[in-house]
């Protein structure tokens, strides 16, 4: 699993700080995750294949979250993409994005598919083999959703040296060892999964919770997760100006992390009213040691 | 009058290349022309107050010319705005705009008007005691309109030492004289406007041409303009292009130079497949001299 920031900050993109904006890479899929002002030309700076993104989630409909998807969708179309691009997002996107289509008079060489979204409980909105993606239902100036990505457990992975012990076992029965059988040996002796597999690397999981005021639901969807990014707005020097906007503190990201028992917090969607954002990481380790700040470019492989 | 090139590129913007944009400065007026994605950072880039922006004119639909407006409109409220804000372009604009700010519950402060434009005529959209503002309607994919800015005649200057030779002048008659009368002195002699007064600075006028095919009917709307901007998307070498896709080559654009007798041409709206972008020049200096290349960042004052 590999996270890049495409973007951290809040409200308005800047030349050196872009609103947000994030392309996790899982299970061979590639995910923009919001996707403000200025996106495209944060992934191509990033070397992130235009092609590769499978689908984009967008939190919520306030612009630093969305801006940039209507150019993107454009400049894939621009590329003669043919592979299907789903959009999942807040009730609104899809007259939003059509809406400028048409009257520009853009017809798309793919299928642009919209799930829209308006439950108030979190869904599992997307699964196959290997994954699972859920929403997570936050609370702010208007709807929004978190995304909790959940890698589905690996298969085990063969140990080459003990199964070549035991001349009966065929390249056909590999399958079956994946998948933890036992072997049962011609004169009916069983040999044990455990001699002839190994563990397999554990299940990774990543939650996105941007935009929200402080929220303790939350906490069992997210419980124990590998990784969290919550956003931080605001610093406690200005509390009462989260409560207000309905954001968050540092310190308030670092408490759900901590109730949640992730393994690690990264904080973003950073005010550009702070001009020395190290202190977001001094105040959140107060309450959660193992907290990082994004910065635009960073990439974190789990 | 002053000319900043924020964007000249077409398609899609990349990390230096940005798509259409430019602030003219006319009359104690700042007017923003087309507004490409990313255009609020090049705003602030070339340090040019967002709240002096007075009027916004958009050519037409498409998303190199407008995707820029919404994050732009949205910046000027988060940074309370009270002035009014004056949006002209074509019909939908207003749809596109207010739907975006609706769904996001977005509330200006400042009162955001819509001008829509329909007509295939060139009107005159802009008038005050110093300027005016007509459409000028171009041939591209979807209806599109050029902009075109032409000073009014300036007041005479004052001749100060002349004046002061004649002690009957006070300075309540100097609004007169800089109209252009002659000063009548007590004894009846009349005092030619022209020994009181010196010719004022000769009104610009400025055209901005983009996107559109080669097309004549421009010529006798910008005719003797101080300076064109044309769009050149194309060398010759995609002479069948331009005609396919509705834009101009460089030579096409010097063409409507010449026979409108242009004094200046500006070439912009360059395709991302032309790495040498200083070939525009030479192809079109072929036809017509005094010819330049936008770059961004670029600054003409006239």
């Amino acid at each position: 699993m590999k996270l890049t920031i495409l973007g951290c900050h809040s409200a308005t993109p800047r030349e050196n700080s872009h609103t947000s904006a994030q392309i996790l890479e899982i299970r061979n899929n590639t995910f923009l995750i919001d996707c403000g002002e200025g996106t495209q030309v944060q992934i191509r700076k990033n070397k992130i294949s235009f092609n590769k993104i499978k689908s984009i989630f967008i939190s919520h409909l306030h612009g630093d979250h969305f801006y940039g998807l209507i150019g993107l969708v454009s400049t894939l179309g621009l590329m003669n993409r043919d592979t299907d691009l789903t959009v999942y997002g807040p009730k609104g996107i899809k007259e939003i994005i059509l809406l400028q289509l048409k009257l520009s008079n853009v017809w798309l060489k793919y299928n642009l598919v919209f799930v829209e979204l308006t439950s108030k409980s979190s869904e599992l909105i997307y699964e196959d083999s290997k994954l699972e993606i859920h929403t997570i239902p936050l609370n702010h100036r208007v709807y929004t959703n978190g995304f909790f990505f959940k890698e589905k457990e690996k298969e085990r992975s063969l140990n080459i040296s003990e199964i070549k012990k035991y001349n009966e076992i065929e390249t056909c029965d590999y399958n079956n060892l994946k998948k933890g059988k036992d072997f049962t040996c011609s004169d009916g002796y069983i040999v044990d999964n455990k001699i002839l597999t190994k563990d397999p690397a554990s299940p990774k999981s990543y939650a996105y919770c941007s935009d929200t005021t402080y929220l303790e639901s939350i906490v069992p969807i997210i419980k124990n997760c590998d990784l969290l990014y919550h956003e931080s707005t605001f610093l406690e020097d200005n509390y009462h100006l989260a409560i207000k906007t309905k954001h968050s503190t540092a310190i308030q990201a670092a408490t759900i992390a901590k109730k949640a028992e992730v393994k690690k917090l990264l904080l973003g969607h950073f005010s550009a009213r702070y001009k020395n954002e190290s202190l977001f990481k001094v105040e959140a380790k107060t309450v959660f040691e193992n907290t990082e700040t994004c910065y635009k470019g960073m990439v974190i492989e789990l």
